[in-house]
């Protein structure tokens, strides 16, 4: 077994001097209405306005422009039918080196489209875990493509870091930092970025109740892996890895549920009162500091925004 | 017949003072998709993101906090059933004096809770100009309130005029600037502006093809007026006005018209790629810079986004 590298704040800050040219400052919103509503000065970063439409190509950014030109020649690879295939194929692109999306045949096929649209080669396998590492392994082993996992990665970890960077700069300072945890990448970036420049501010993960398994890991003490959890929130289906936990063990402050309606409540809430567009995920951290007002009220409260990518055709408020 | 008092550059400076501390500076965004696709370096002035929702509120403000004390006891009415209705209301509220908005009772039921909700009393009316008419007059008649009409009033063109008065401080200056047109307010606001500070500056105005009287008036070169004609683009059916038309007639590059099918199909790119919410009526000038690549590429064009009130349950690509 090889040792864990877990990135330092001086990762972090190479990150950020690396990635960009190839993403936003994204801007902070703040919103008198959800202010008198949580008793709280919120503030948004508004991570929906990110380049490919989500935080993730920060790591992904940071993975691809630290490849040695040997290494870049042979490109990189993932499996994902969401925001991290979007982004490394962008970030992939803007490099001109070769990516390869290892994606479920039943993914949307907007979603292989938009990856296409920025250079990518979408490879479908069929949607199991064991089709999915088969035909990985086969694209990996052909190309000699660098994996770069959608939050396992120190990388990738150390570019998400560089989010709360901005936003600390951005803001002079919060009491607490709200974000979504599926897998953890973006958690850990803010907890990587906040332990080393602001380690009095909280930091709170909200998940959806429907996939509470970084709640329960997190109480347990040990990672618990749940198998396909239903949500609305796609983007936080899945479990902590080794490198997310040690920073969600370590350094977070608690973990927030919400459920099905009151993460759609915060979502349709968000969209007609600040005019934004956001996912299903980054509605989550709104619906838990709705809920939680005695633990955020008189706070200045940062909200990342993490992503904007949703089907405006399929809203969930038209089904309900 | 009183003679018709046009505002200078001196009542916008000051209307920027007196309604500075009830507005947004609203954040001016790009879109490297969309200068891709145009050609021409867009500059995005988000007043979907002003309070209550839309530039209105520039004009309105500035009705209300240039009131005496006197006139402001005796509060301020309109008839509305849209932005200006309800940004009057909360200019009002946040004065703390009366205000009455005459809407249709068939008006969109959610329309009149939210100026309920800043403090308004809504007086309803039978949907035909007739019955509108009588009940404002009523109402005036009763109430003593000053009549602060949607755009036919140099106070509210002079508050419009604080927008394009923004946007080129923020850009640093424009080749062009397009806005929106219905009755003529904000478009007589930017003409007032930029023909102080900018005459160099183009001013495009964009109009759908369904309710073009604008158009065919700019090229007759007299106000024709239609009755009632039927857009999407519901903000901009009401008719130029001797004030505004003085505004258009003077110093207006040219007006530019788009079908229906453009205006949602602008819209809903404007929301897929921008990831911020906007009505109808302010995906028009996007619409016709889309169809008229020629007019704009190559220059700084700034797009005034107006607004962002929709009705998020019914959106005009679920009808498609």
């Amino acid at each position: 077994m090889t040792e864990m590298y877990i990135p330092t704040y001086d990762d972090v800050k190479a990150a950020h001097e690396r990635i960009r040219p190839h993403i936003h400052e994204t801007p902070v919103l703040t919103s008198s209405y959800f202010n008198e509503l949580t008793g709280a000065d919120l503030f948004f970063k508004c991570e929906n306005f990110q380049k490919a439409g989500a935080f993730k190509v920060r790591g992904a950014s940071n993975a691809v422009f630290g490849l040695s030109d040997e290494q870049a020649a042979k490109g990189v690879a993932t499996h994902s039918s969401g925001n991290h295939g979007l982004s490394l194929s962008y970030a992939a692109g803007r490099r001109g080196i070769p990516v390869s999306v290892v994606v479920p045949r039943t993914a949307p096929e907007a979603k292989k489209e938009a990856m296409r649209g920025y250079g990518a080669t979408v490879v479908e396998c069929e949607p199991s875990t064991t089709s999915r590492e088969a035909v990985f392994a086969d694209v990996v082993a052909k190309s000699g493509a660098d994996f770069v996992h959608p939050y396992n990665d120190h990388r990738v970890i150390a570019g998400q870091a560089t989010c709360s960077k901005e936003f600390m700069q951005q803001t002079d300072g919060l009491d607490a930092i709200v974000a979504p945890i599926g897998g953890g990448g973006m958690i850990s970036g803010t907890c990587l970025t906040l332990s080393n420049i602001a380690p009095e501010t909280e930091i709170y993960a909200a998940e959806p109740k429907n996939a509470d398994d970084a709640y329960r890991s997190f109480k347990a003490g040990h990672i618990i892996a749940d198998d396909a959890p239903e949500t609305i929130a796609d983007g936080l289906k899945v479990p902590l890895k080794e490198r997310t936990w040690h920073f969600v063990s370590n350094h977070v402050t608690d973990i927030l549920l919400a459920t099905e309606q009151e993460i759609i409540d915060a979502m349709y809430l968000t969209w007609q009162r600040m005019k934004i567009v956001i996912e299903p995920s980054c509605a989550v951290p709104l619906a838990t500091i709705l809920k939680n007002r005695e633990v955020f009220a008189g706070k200045r409260v940062g909200v990342i925004i993490t992503g904007g990518n949703v089907d405006l055709k399929k809203l969930p408020w038209m089904h309900s």
